[in-house]
């Protein structure tokens, strides 16, 4: 069920999103993360500051320096509706987090902060290292699917078991490594599994990994598509957005592109409370199972990758297909030049 | 969740259901559509008569013709739920809109009109030919799922980019050109995807498409189910229905049938904001990833259909294993002669 | 969408559970299930008495003796939380339904009441024997997945239509026979599918069935894992519970263990009106449809088995990836020794 201010606000300050130091934490109502992390209990393993265990570095390494960081972020910036010719009207820009890819040795960002952070790309064989530096002001980790980690490296607040990889402080650095086994290839999504869950995934802290096998021919395209929601918990807003990448609403989504004949990948996980389906208009793709099909169901944290050759050129949306979710502005453009 | 009127009521209005030219639509009060639909920005390409690109025909052509109109539609017609045996309380019968097919040329209406409408069915090769007739007040389409078709045949609204086949006024007519072309064999949906979405959709505006592979043996009796809710919003009655086919409760939707021995394919598609398990009592069948089920999830637009040969005769369910869904009406008998 | 106390109360009453007697049932008041089982319409089959139509017993018989009793059954035994290390308020004791074991006869309990009910176990070919009596005040019945049955074995209330085992009198005992045959293989949920559905289940009455191939390998260790909710409805309680197995929030939800080198399969359902996802940290498993995937969506009675070799020492979690279940209590602890 979508609700929007109104709707929130009579249903008694909205669903629960988790209770952090024994306080209730609601949809509706902005959370004051800060504060909330001050009576976070600390795990000993952090307090006494102890190492984490020797991360075995298999096959050849490839290494990230990872930021995450306070951004001001707008979630509408065209205050504009495409796909219903229609204007978006309030505020839309908060505080959010990002993961923001950096050089060697934090020296500095490689781009700008964009979410889903940047795809941390590898090859099934190598170690990914990630280097995490935590430049907000809560504690954080950053929790992969799919590849292979010791329990030290899962990136994952586990109480008083956690590791120190559980529990990165404001301020503090954390070496993730992790291993591109055989069997972890494909395309998984990296999040936030902090102390402060779900409130940092909530504000924008998830990403991409392709573990790609050696040798594979790569897709001419590939488009990374995240499912999710900027909820008045996490952005002080009015209104509940459902998102893709980050921005709401055709023309404010990415706008994805190729051309005919080029081999298109798409990859789509979830990283919100819902379930959603994936559809996009005038193309069908075979999945895994043998079936052909132009939608698919999707729940959070699954990821679903999708190819096919292009060969319909045009103007098409792409959007999840729950009525509601697509007119809260999940829907993009795909346009597919001849 | 699941809300009746007073659900509805405390919520403060009922969840967003989409905003029409700037009008918030809740879940829980009938909108106007003919009121809304005055409001609604005409695109260029229909303001100015433009006409849709000369669309190929290729191979032989299945032809339609598929009129859109308001329809009196009863949800509960016996007034009885017979799972549970007892009345079903209340009146059910609202303004509706259906597909309706059509003789050559919109002659006559080729039977009482349905929900979902007609099946349109083609073999791979084949190209659809679909003459669409709005008699309704309101801008409509026809969108289809699965096969091949041009950007100006995708019946899909896109605000000011819309293609004259995007938004069906009034009174018009347009003719929708989709090609069956290899790969797009299976059963789909078809629906509306016009300026209104999704309020024509919940109010009936949907139906299947079937394209088969030529030669490939029919199944002795094929099952339509679609899995749908009628809302206040499109309904102005008091209550939410989990339909089935239009209709609710056990003894009003469907009664499907089939014989021992028989081959039954059966077909299910959502086009709720919900989603939705489909489960058949007293049997099972090998999905498309090899596994033995005997009940499925599936999201809004999704396709699902499945096959087994007839052994077991006797009165069952086939129900949404959803238990609110179930108890809101979403079951309905299979009965099976020896 | 989840709601505690505060958001039930401000929503109305709750959302609707289901109509019984004429009378709605809502999610945030205590049904007295007793009393609306006074007004359930008995069918013709029971007051007459009719028997149960002679079922086959093909291949060897496997005989269980289960009955369905009232239990006091408490949520949170330890009342804490190990996942956020905190406490879990509040009064987690209630009087729930239980099925349990009995030996030959109803001699005695094979031991003490477990939600879920205890795993019925059978080969490819043999045939379920399960006596079922009902020691509680309201009329039950339990109903198989997967496997096969004739419609008297169904143990689906149908209204005027049901058969004897599709409405089990308190104090009544019925025999289901259920056949194992080829093609009914895999892990499935039993569960309550009487006249006061999904009340019973949603008090625990549901179980796993785990039919095997005979001669296959067995895996060295096997998790059953039940996603459901406790809900006030049920338990008369101020809070919904996100639960695995009966239980809510890691460490009082079933530790798993296991060792490196075993084989693992694990078989998840759910048993609740939600949809869920379901993610183990540290390892992922080839699908049926051959992705290799560490997360999968699941909805109510769905049935999924995964199975990997234990490579992963250390305390990893499984848990809901649904965030907002995830923090109401679906997650636990998963142990494996070196």
């Amino acid at each position: 069920m979508s609700l929007d201010r109104r709707g929130f606000l009579a249903a008694g300050g909205g669903a629960l999103v988790c209770t952090l130091a024994g306080q209730k934490v609601r949809e509706d109502r902005e959370a004051d993360l800060e504060r909330l992390a001050l009576d976070v209990p600390e795990p000993d393993a952090v307090r006494t500051g102890a190492r984490a265990a020797q991360a075995t570095v298999s096959g050849p390494r490839r290494e990230y320096w990872l930021v995450a960081e306070p951004v001001r972020w707008t979630i509408v910036p065209n205050k504009r509706d495409e796909m219903m010719d229609a204007a978006v009207k309030g505020r839309t820009t908060f505080g959010a987090y990002a993961y923001v890819a950096y050089s060697k040795d934090f020296g500095r960002p490689l781009g700008k902060a964009t979410i889903p952070g940047p795809t941390l790309e590898a090859e099934v064989g190598e170690t990914l290292v990630v280097h995490f530096r935590n430049r907000t002001k809560v504690p954080l980790t950053v929790h992969p699917h799919g590849v292979f980690y010791t329990p030290d490296m899962d990136g994952a607040y586990k109480g008083r078991f956690s590791d120190p990889g559980g529990f990165v402080k404001p301020g503090a650095t954390f070496t993730y490594v992790w291993e591109c086994r055989e069997g972890t290839e494909g395309v998984w999504p990296y999040h936030d599994h902090g102390p402060m869950d779900p409130l940092p995934v909530y504000k924008g802290l998830f990403g991409f990994l392709n573990v790609r096998k050696p040798g594979a021919p790569r897709p001419d395209v590939e488009h990374y598509i995240a499912f999710h929601a900027f909820l008045p918990v996490a952005t002080g807003l009015k209104t509940a957005y459902q998102c893709i990448n980050g921005r709401s609403f055709t023309g404010n989504t990415p706008t994805l592109t190729a051309k005919v004949g080029q081999r298109v990948a798409q990859h789509i996980t979830v990283m919100s409370d819902d379930f959603h389906t994936y559809h996009l208009h005038g193309h069908r793709w075979r999945g895994p199972d043998g079936r052909v099909v132009d939608n698919v169901t999707l729940g959070p944290a699954d990821a679903y990758s999708l190819e096919f050759v292009e060969d319909n050129p045009g103007r098409w949306f792409y959007h999840c297909h729950v009525f509601s979710h697509l007119h809260e502005g999940m829907s993009g453009w795909y346009v597919v030049d001849p």
